[in-house]
């Protein structure tokens, strides 16, 4: 018997296995094939059927290993082949996911398609730090931008989102970061809270709580890099250690 | 034997019952007081144990039923007397769901917390429907505002982000949608594609797709209301029915 082809989009989350959704994990239970990524925790792996089959197509940042055409390719040529494909990303495929590039491409051949919402990381790593991407006093709205646009550059709305009063999350942003403060600090804003999550979620989750004038070097001492989450805005004084950096930064000018 | 204090804030995502975490569906089920509102699907609390305290403690828009200083207490006054206590909210609990107010208040009692995130429908809700809140050739961000402040006001955020290029989710717009649209009428934005989206996830789901000047009397049309979202973007255009609606208007235009 052969299977309906079938593309499903899930969602993985940022990191943790157990963030995703139970309507995820249902899809991986029925997949013929699953195509995953670098972000999304192989432990999600065990949930597919033994005989399916597992193939990576991990991009990192900066690396990119299988081209998209390749993977859009793949996705049409397993779901012909052996029926209900699973395209596993991290965080939500509809978030710089080029998601919907997958869609629209196995729709063009014919085939079924579904999207399953993931927690994008954009709002979850921080909400597990005990940052809220907004809170009554503090912000009304929150802006998601990309570090990394298809030119490779930083988005240039950021600019606009420096002058406004949303909490401001960059994702694969942390190769433009001095250029992001840089901006900030233009604006005059050199006291703006900022945190940098990296590997949210997972065991070896780092992270680093400053201002706008001071974060770069906290990074520095840490040693953080890519992936990582940018969180600018009034909100990140919720965290745990905003006033012991507060403090400390104080101290030291002093 | 006595209970630890403890308050998970829990976000159980659009309105599908499958769309909430596993790490959220585990906290239910060892929750011995589950306080819910009108937004989290009731089959949810059938994962809770049997002898559990299932407390509705419900907002809807423009009805405020218990005041959220009566929530935290509430939230307090269980964990002190049962144990673990889950806050089970629609969406993410820390997008605009006053969860931070929440976990502050238990906190200053002494009472461990844990957030665990959710789908928010400003992304899950569009992605259900086809649209990506960012795509490679239309949006390189996206912008998500309330459109009722704390002084239940329109987020003045709207008039700068009207100016970008972000694709930009309004929650709890509806009230004010006619503004919103004049506030892109007067940037000139007549043309920008919009979605409304009623129940979003949920059977009786609801969708009015247009553009900044025809959406309106679509939204009338459908006798569509609250709670949706509102999305205005270019990835609009990635709708089904889009070129649909847009052939439609031209037509009825010449």
């Amino acid at each position: 018997m052969k299977n309906e082809p079938k593309l499903t989009l899930v969602g993985a989350g940022p990191g943790d296995p157990e963030l995703i959704t139970m309507k995820g994990l249902k899809a991986l239970g029925t997949a013929n094939v699953v195509l995953y990524d670098a972000l999304s925790h192989p432990d999600l792996l065990d949930h597919t059927p033994a005989k399916a089959l597992r193939v990576f197509v991990g991009k990192r940042a900066g690396r990119h290993s299988i081209k998209q055409e390749e993977i859009d390719r793949l996705i049409v040529n397993y779901a012909l082949q052996y029926g209900h494909v699973v395209r596993l990303k991290g965080g939500d495929p509809f978030v710089f996911g080029r998601g919907q590039e997958e869609i629209a491409h196995a729709q063009a051949f014919g085939i079924a398609t579904e999207v399953i919402p993931g927690i994008t990381s954009a709002v979850g790593v921080p909400a597990l730090q005990g940052i809220p991407v907004t809170r009554r006093e503090d912000s009304e709205s929150f802006w998601v931008i990309t570090g990394t646009t298809r030119e490779r550059q930083l988005s240039s709305d950021i600019e606009l989102a420096a002058r406004s009063t949303a909490t401001v999350v960059v994702l694969m942003g942390m190769g433009k970061l001095q250029r992001i403060l840089d901006i900030y600090e233009r604006e005059g804003r050199d006291d703006l809270p900022v945190a940098i999550i990296q590997n949210g979620s997972l065991p070896n989750e780092q992270v680093a709580i400053g201002t706008v004038n001071t974060i770069a070097e906290e990074v520095t001492r840490k040693g953080m890099g890519a992936p990582a989450i940018i969180v600018l805005g009034e909100v990140v004084k919720r965290h745990a250690d905003f006033n012991h950096a507060f403090i400390q930064k104080t101290y030291l000018r002093a």
